[in-house]
């Protein structure tokens, strides 16, 4: 049997992210579960659903970093968000790309979220993005020449656009077998489902789902417009 | 001492919503609070902080439906949504307004909000509104006459309007002492806040919310900038 595997898609700009990829590893090994890792750049998908982030929200801004500081003490461990947020993540995102970082992609993953959302770093700083690398052993010189190859960044294009073909709207996503999970509050959900006792009646939410809309906002409906 | 009181918003439109009245009653007696119910029109935050609503996403409202048919299976209740969503919620929110359901109001909530979450009813509809009433022993007819009168359309206004002016940008929103926390999954840290066990360094965090914005997407620049 072909070992069942896990797409993480995820950007450095969401703590969330962040939070489950705390989790995520010891989660899959427990079930023998591949782990792959999908760098997205979250901008595109807001653009693309007409969405704003939670950063753009002023109070959503705040409760957000509220929520993540006392999640942060709750789960021993120290939430200190970028210098600047937020900001440009397509390096570090580059840098995450299999293509990029290799057999390593995992620890830059690791090094990268932690600097961001532990230690306050700017991750929009190719310098302080070269002593994350430094620090991992890592040739930061040629995994940062790298970045700026037009096939490498097509390929983080290509990654979220694919990301957007499968419904991802936020992050972090995950899917199992075409099944989508969203956000760090469904891991329990998650384990479930690899445990084969997802308790979800999929027949009976399809037709839920197709029950019709009986009124719609009015920019709801302009924004529909003008998006084709 | 006067006995400390939670502020607690809410959209029928909103599953979260409903999940968490279904918990914050037994919450709020355990630590003899009273509990405040305020409906509000979800579409005028929406409006107000230029947001998209969950089901205006069509791959996050799946995902939304199927999150809710998990938790409500976790959690022994039966999930069943409203006959049509979004819908509009006028009528079944100014019913839930203290001057028109008075002593009666938190039974209405109730009672309305489980009719739409969990028996699939169509709360637009009046006759489905009276029915719900009527099972209260509550006179429905009354009551729908009353949520014709211009001063209860615009003391619904005014609630949504003083929910802004707090910083409520979602549903459920719960407010204690001025602080403010979003969402279902916020109620571990309500708890803690209750007992006086926050974990929250709020200054620390006043002052990671003043770093500055390094980049901004071109279409959220513009909306603000519509909105002066």
């Amino acid at each position: 049997m072909p070992a069942r595997s896990l797409d993480f898609y995820f950007d450095y700009i969401s703590p969330y992210a962040y939070f489950s990829w705390r989790k995520i590893h010891e989660l899959c090994d427990r079930y023998d579960i591949v782990l792959n890792a999908h760098p997205v750049v979250f901008g595109k998908l807001l653009d693309h659903w007409g969405q704003l982030g939670p950063a753009e929200v002023r109070p959503k801004k705040t409760a957000l970093y509220k929520y993540c500081d006392r999640y942060a003490k709750l789960h021993n461990f120290e939430f200190n968000p970028p210098a600047c947020h937020p900001y440009n993540p397509l390096p570090a995102l580059r840098l995450s790309l299999p293509e990029v970082s290799g057999k390593d992609q995992h620890r830059v993953i690791s090094a990268i979220f932690e600097a961001g959302w532990s230690k306050g770093a700017d991750l929009s700083c190719r310098n302080t993005l070269a002593e994350i690398l430094d620090n991992l052993q890592l040739d930061s010189a040629a995994l940062l020449a790298a970045i700026e190859f037009p096939e490498i960044k097509a390929g983080l294009k290509k990654v979220t656009e694919a990301a957007i073909s499968r419904d991802v709207f936020g992050v972090p996503t995950f899917i199992i077998e075409d099944e989508l999970f969203w956000g760090n509050d469904q891991l329990e959900h998650i384990e479930l489902y690899l445990q084969g006792k997802d308790p979800l009646d999929a027949e009976r939410v399809e037709k839920m789902l197709a029950r019709h809309r009986g009124i719609d906002r009015k920019s709801f409906v302009q924004r529909k417009s003008e998006a084709g």
